[in-house]
């Protein structure tokens, strides 16, 4: 690099999986960025394995300091930007806040920080003039965030729907593709890296509630922590119900649904059944996808890689880089995140919506038994294997579960299969 | 709206479809982009149809001036965007050199424009310290643009490749799956409107290479018109090819693709067979894809809109918005585009790759013929119909197409279909 501009200098404290992704972009591809923008240089890293990180610097043939402490990044006056990719809500909102009140600029990747704490940290950022950037925290790769800030700065969101854990994406390809059931699935998951020990994060759809929390929040205005995220995951979901959708024509996905509707916003997490001929159907293995329904964008989809050293660092990257150009040009803050709104967000029991649900030992007579139920039917279809599949009209989830219990108390049915919200989105 | 803040505003040349679309987002919810962003007003149209532009005005509530010439717009000292929506290379590129000299910000929707002068127009707006952007001349609302030149900008681009015409899109989608001739598929096309009397311009590729052009400047840096694209159309592709792709397991879809390999810059426009678990195959009627694969985001694809009103205005109104906030912060030019590479683009000639054809009255010595013929056979495969279905190693396409004619004159071979380039993206 014969550049002769002084570079803009980052600090990246966490050498990881996505710290390493992000500090080999930046040194491998250190051309290109200089070229496109401004040169950006990693001028400090902070580690508590100092030893790894230094393998790393020296690998690639950076002069980076390499220390254990963080305050050694918030100290150096060259630092314009710290990087924080250590993850979780404990230290990380101690290095982020105070990094932003030293007036530097803040990039993560964080997702559990921003969706707990994003309206604090935000504000703190604006306070003393400088940004906050985390295209990272959702979906990857995916350039979700700035798309939904600036792309599509003129639309009214409709809906934003995504594919956001890759490891149950996994799991649900396998069950679907191999006929495996869940356990199984998961094992295999496991066994690739993509499942934790204990996987309840991913399968119990509590890592896709924090994307849905960060994402409804920019969409409408108004800060939703994850904890307002009604929360359903995939371990239910059996392979009977996978092969019994796959004869209607769909896929089941677990997706993270943000909506505004007469005022009242939901962020939810669920298993959801899809056309075949949808966009999220055809979204495969371990990929996480976005689909995005404005009113004038109308349906606009994106997919990629939810996870991965360099996936990741590519998005830390675009942002380190939007915050250099912004330093180099004195516009910082440029994309302001604000939370003005106040929405009322819809609570688990006012749920509504279709559901799809497999009825066994149900006869002639169980349309009535159904309907006296109270149940809205919108089709009952006979499955390969003699079961009943009840796809119903508009009802709130609860009502659905106890007329269903009572109907097997009463045995108009012997028993069903799990209560799968249909996702509709009209082409 | 009770914005007090002096708002940016924008002049509007052209209030077509597109036009018309971008006012009424603006209009629409300007409450919203306020909020957001900065206030936008439409301060002026420029129209020959003064009483359409007029209506619609009338009909959103606007208090825009209206009149049906374009200077108008340049001489009001009070606009600070120019919005170039007329299309064509001529009096558009009057309009935006002019705006661009008189140092207001230019948006436009112009992919002919961008594709044959973008060099000369860039360079005059760096000139003149503004900006011209143009998101919506690629792909509609699919943000493509701003993905390539500030998300990924930590990326190197192996290669670009995007489904760019709705309306070959629409006509292979009725192929493959209603079994349509490509005669009647157009014909179909016309009726809806995607389809123009003289269909030259989408079915031959032209439109698609535009696109392509604009794509491959700006992800390699170096300036590539629309007339150094390599091109090849739909109107050839029969009932009979994709039926033997479906055989396959594989999808035909007219690609543009731009690639760097070995110093060398290759943009095409080309019918290619995927895999049906590759996301572009997924892409069904006239949406429009972008699959993006960088060295660190790895497979990215964004998928919508590639047309229509409101999906294109939604773009044009991210450009709008963006050129304001950069006006109100005194960052106008934020994100530069440069063209100083020199990169050699390859010719027709040198176009090589692996492809697939249908071999018809061949025998089973048909191997030894091919290969004895100079041909790489990767693959031979009994069709249902009788027919082989070949499938070649890398090679240059003008060579297996005279290979394939001079076996059709030995008698080797009685016929064969249509060359389909075979597009590899491994997962």
């Amino acid at each position: 690099m014969t550049n002769t501009v002084k570079p803009v200098n980052v600090g990246v404290v966490g050498a990881g999986t996505v710290g390493g992704g992000t500090i080999r972009i930046l040194a491998t591809n250190a051309d290109r960025i200089s070229e496109r923008a401004v040169p950006v240089k990693v001028r400090r890293i902070a580690d508590r394995r100092v030893e790894v990180a230094q393998a790393l610097c020296d690998e690639l043939g950076l002069d980076t300091i390499v220390s254990d402490d963080w305050n050694d990044l918030i100290t150096d006056p060259e630092i314009d930007i710290v990087v924080e990719l250590v993850g979780g809500k404990g230290l990380a909102r101690t290095i982020v806040a105070t990094a932003l009140k030293s007036g530097k600029c803040v990039v993560t990747a964080n997702k559990d920080l921003i969706a707990a704490y994003g309206d604090e940290l935000f504000a703190i950022a604006a306070e003393h003039g400088t940004e906050l950037c985390f295209e990272a925290s959702v979906a990857g790769g995916i350039p979700i965030i700035q798309v939904l800030r600036e792309s599509l700065v003129g639309n009214n969101f409709v809906k934003i729907a995504g594919i956001l854990n890759g490891t149950t994406n996994y799991i649900l390809t396998k069950m679907s593709e191999d006929g495996l059931d869940f356990a199984t699935a998961l094992k295999m998951a496991q066994e690739l890296g993509y499942a934790e020990a204990d996987p309840t994060n991913d399968v119990e759809g509590f890592d896709a509630a924090r994307k849905v929390a960060i994402m409804a929040s920019l969409a409408y205005g108004c800060f939703v922590s994850d904890d307002k995220v009604v929360v359903e995951g995939i371990s239910k979901i059996t392979a009977e119900d996978i092969a019994a959708a796959k004869e209607l024509g769909c896929a089941i996905k677990l997706l993270g649904v943000a909506r505004l509707a007469e005022g009242k916003l939901t962020a939810q997490v669920y298993p959801a059944l899809l056309d075949a001929a949808h966009p999220l159907a055809a979204v495969r293995d371990s990929y996480n996808a976005v689909f995005v329904h404005g009113d004038a964008v109308e349906k606009l989809m994106l997919q990629g890689r939810g996870a991965g050293s360099l996936p990741t660092g590519s998005a830390v990257v675009g942002d380190i880089v939007s915050a250099a150009r912004n330093i180099r040009l004195g516009c910082v803050g440029r994309v302001a995140c604000r939370f003005d709104k106040q929405l009322s967000v819809l609570t688990a029991d006012a749920e509504q919506g279709c559901y799809f649900v497999r009825l066994q030992g149900a006869d002639a007579a169980v349309r009535e038994a159904l309907v006296a139920a109270g149940i809205a039917v919108a089709e009952l279809r006979a499955a390969a294997n003699g079961e009943l599949l009840l796809l119903t009209g508009d009802m709130p989830k609860t009502e659905l579960a106890s007329a269903l219990t009572a109907l097997i108390e009463k045995q108009a049915i012997c028993g069903c299969g799990t209560l799968i919200r249909i996702e509709k989105d009209e082409n």
